[in-house]
């Protein structure tokens, strides 16, 4: 095995990982595993899903605006397809991945959205976890509150 | 390389074919190629798509079920996304699958559901199959039939 | 390392360069970066996306298509999922790809379709590229215009 495929077979591993994760969170949200969500975050993570939220900065926030009988939805169906890794170092990566998310409320009325998420990945000792995620909205069906709109041109 | 990185590419090998089966199956359903399909569970599969049908007991049971134009549908499309692998063993891995699907019947009406297949496979000595399926629903569209809830804590 | 593993490990790696590619291609339509689009086929690419387009034959042709305001949406969300390769030789892939499409038009009026991408990949000196794409549409909500419709039986 020469030097080219042993590095190309390093990202695979690692981007699998990071797939991993991607996958683990809506699984966790859909399933409302909440204590299991936030670790998939660094302590310091950035989380942004919106100005209808302040911008979270640590797990602790994070955890808290999830089982939040208020804000919360009877069930969730979040897809992820699309997961676009690039690495911009060996312990960074940045990555975007489509989201399909459907919501239904207590009583019974549906919200869909249509996005990506726009993360940072870092890896620490054990093992890859997200440090930053925005939700950009391209479209969003039966929601009234403001979203980060995806941009035209946003890089992947 | 050492027997580490010899592991993980094992892994990779074998979740790279169980993610194949996964899609196959969609595929599969969507064009309706019913005898490639029951080929992809093992012959004494368990499938289990709700209390409507009897718990699936054989790839014979399974067969049955497809292309009966009584329950059938005009069109169908199975969008599978965050696929997990859990190895339990060499042979064995536990899998969740978020699933999309979008059905059309004959009249035009269309019916959609949101979910997850909570699958076990196993590898035999020609690859590996689908032992167990059984469909959970976070929600549904336009259906009137009892359906296996999602339920919170389900572990991934 | 044998003979076996090395060639699966060549197949991983060129299977995340085609599975990249795709969701490269969704990235690039929904964020309307149509010049970086293009780039993913060869040049002289044979797309046909239905009878309401005649097939296009280059990149140019692809290139004129997109960003033709007549024809455009407000937003597009595309939504891959289930992405089948199967290797005609090293250099050469048929690929089936599952694609949920949400458009949203300026007046607000949105149109989905469900389906699947049936691609030829080739790979040229500096990576894979799509030879050929053709769209096959199961279903679709809101769209007078004839599609090439998914037939049964379509070999994945």
């Amino acid at each position: 095995m020469d030097d080219d495929d042993a590095a190309a077979i390093g990202r695979l591993i690692a981007k699998d990982e990071i797939i991993d994760l991607i996958h683990r969170y809506s699984y966790c949200v859909d399933h409302k595993l909440y204590d299991e969500l936030v670790e998939l975050f660094t302590e310091d993570c950035v989380v942004d899903y919106g100005p209808r939220y302040l911008t979270l900065r640590s797990r602790a926030d994070l955890r808290r605006i999830f089982g939040n009988p208020e804000g919360g939805f009877a069930a969730t169906s979040h897809h992820n397809a699309n997961v676009l890794v690039t690495f911009e170092g060996p312990d960074h990566a940045s990555v975007r991945t489509s989201v399909y998310a459907w919501h239904q409320r207590s009583d019974g009325a549906t919200r869909s959205l249509w996005g990506y998420y726009h993360d940072a990945f870092v890896r620490l000792p054990d093992g890859w976890r997200i440090a930053e995620r925005q939700l950009r909205t391209l479209g969003a069906d039966g929601w009234n509150v403001e979203m980060h709109p995806a941009r035209e041109g946003d890089t992947p």
